[in-house]
């Protein structure tokens, strides 16, 4: 048992406290990680909020790290002590009828019990004066140490900075992933991006890795449009500029609609409208944003019979474990400017500004440094 | 001008009324069929219902006909007197920017007049004691001659059975397209195919071309699950026969649900069982039926975002001139049986009677013999 300073988020709607907790030695098939930096993602604060239907409290919250590797447990082949890793909320188990289908990335060997709050044995590793404290989606970063199952880590170089490279364990692989790998856009699309967000400013860096011909963000805070034509943004699109509906203005713009659309905000009215922007007799629309408890996305059957496809991505579609190393490249090589992203940092002390800083809308990103 | 006997529609909810119309040379670009054989199609009762909001009155109705060349127009080149045709609901005229875009079967080259129930040049070739009569879908095989464009005629060896083939130019072709060209299943998958009408079994057939592993046939009508099962089902479920929706009992029967599934009926609350039905990860849904105006589908975005993919299909992604052919070929082989779907045929003069036999569910094609 190891003490270990972290954010815990005791009770929905409550600031984290930051207190001294312990934490378990790895079982079999568990890493300890020493945490290096977190980002803050919404969908933490959506949990935090209390309105994650499946939240689960006390729990150590945090999905977007990078860290070292301190000690494994018994059975761990992959990882050795002093790796540098990022964990994945989704894992990589390579066994599984999901992972070998080689049709999608989301793994479930450890999806019952990390939805739980639990490591895969049904136990936690984390506690507080006694008491147990959860683990959150698998990875728990807004700790000093974690422990995390082997197949929810991918080994990524040294030489990469963890403080930065943290960011690919969520938000930029999953904007970048949805457009290379869910929606596999070509050289020559059109492109149209809902939502200039962490995710939807990594989509603008995805559709501009694929050569799209035209990248249309669309936002209805134009602050965000600078750092979008920054990244490769063609266009920039305020809805509140127009008075028609916005899929209306983007068709209108495009010529009978784009080639691809990206809904990055996890409103289900865009949702639709993204859609709905697409191409007759070959748009797709892509879902990323996570929708509130409950919410439908709706549209008429006759989008699609003329030709519409609606899809969703996970994590961008991307397989951890096996995926990763190579957006940690292109990041060192500056194709990914993850510089970008990263507009606050601070101790782990001061986690709670973050949250307000995104709630106010004032970062794209806060890493935390431990 | 000619004299041609024919079914006309003159208004909504009326019984069709066999007359001798007038009808004019075909134009520049059109080409003038004597029409051998119709089926009759659920969309052309949908139409004289009244309840398809872009119905037009007076019209001579039908769109799964087989026809003969008798005249064609100035500048048509790639059709002559003699030659036997299957008129096209969807033309393929190979140069707009749907023929072109390699992606869809969506041509446009017609689209918008015939949506008005006239010749691409703005004028209608039927009439009635010297008031116009408009065309149907581009096709208007309900009469005994019709003038259809030249983009919208696949030729057809002479030695197949028009009184046959008729089929092709709809339902079946429709059923197995989107089996083979939307959906692309592949060998070993498994297909939940709702709504056994023309269309959903000519989706088992697709199915069984495709080498599917499983072809799951759903009906509130047993009676169909004969035909089903001599078509290539391999396990039919009425929904009546369980409390749980029947979505769930899909997923209990196939370990997680169905690699693909296709909608057939025009339902839209089956539309979402079906695509809810598909798995995890990889689950592929495909709307085929037209649903009532003014009508939306609905489902939870977790659906898309945890890898369902939602679609649909028209004319089932076939491009009717290059295509068709083959489809024919594979009806002369036996590989389509289209005898199994022709349950009744009959003359002009009781075309009413065919409605009602659709209406009563007691037939799955009558067609009508000139």
């Amino acid at each position: 048992m190891i003490k270990s300073r972290a954010a815990v988020a005791f009770g929905p709607g409550q600031p984290l406290q930051v207190v001294e907790i312990d934490v378990a030695p790895p079982k079999a098939g568990e890493v300890l990680v020493r945490i290096v930096a977190s980002g803050v993602c919404h969908t933490d604060a959506f949990t935090l909020s209390g309105d994650d239907p499946e939240g689960i409290f006390p729990a150590v919250l945090g999905h977007e790290g990078g860290g070292i590797v301190e000690a494994v447990g018994e059975g761990v082949t992959s990882l050795e002590v002093g790796d540098h890793v990022i964990p994945l909320y989704t894992a990589e188990c390579r066994t599984c009828k999901y992972c070998t289908s080689g049709k999608t990335n989301l793994c479930q060997s450890v999806r019952e019990t990390q939805g739980k709050g639990l490591m895969p044995d049904g136990t936690t590793r984390f506690s507080y004066k006694g008491e147990p404290i959860y683990h959150y989606m698998g990875t728990s970063t807004f700790s000093e140490y974690t422990v995390v199952a082997e197949v929810s880590l991918a080994k990524v170089p040294k030489d990469a900075p963890l403080e930065k490279i943290c960011l690919l364990g969520c938000g930029v692989t999953t904007g970048i992933g949805a457009v290379l790998n869910t929606a596999k856009v070509e050289e020559g699309a059109t492109v149209a991006i809902f939502g200039l967000g962490g995710i939807g400013l990594a989509a603008i860096i995805g559709a501009k890795m694929a050569k799209a011909s035209r990248i249309i963000a669309i936002d209805i805070n134009p602050d965000k449009f600078a750092i979008a034509r920054e990244l490769g943004a063609t266009d920039c699109v305020n809805p509140k500029d127009h008075d028609q509906p916005i899929q209306d203005v983007i068709i209108a713009m495009t010529d009978g609609g784009v080639d691809y659309s990206f809904e990055c905000v996890g409103n289900v009215q865009l949702m639709r409208a993204a859609l709905e922007c697409s191409h007759k007799g070959w748009g797709e629309s892509v879902i990323i944003g996570v929708a509130g408890a409950g919410q439908e996305i709706s549209t008429r059957p006759f989008q699609l019979v003329t030709g519409r496809v609606w899809r969703g991505s996970a994590f961008g579609g991307v397989k951890g474990r096996t995926e990763l190393p190579g957006y940690v490249a292109k990041s060192q090589s500056g194709e990914i400017p993850l510089d970008t992203f990263i507009t606050h940092t601070m101790g782990l002390d001061d986690i709670n500004s973050a949250f307000d800083l995104m709630h106010e809308g004032k970062s794209i990103r806060s890493v935390i440094h431990f």
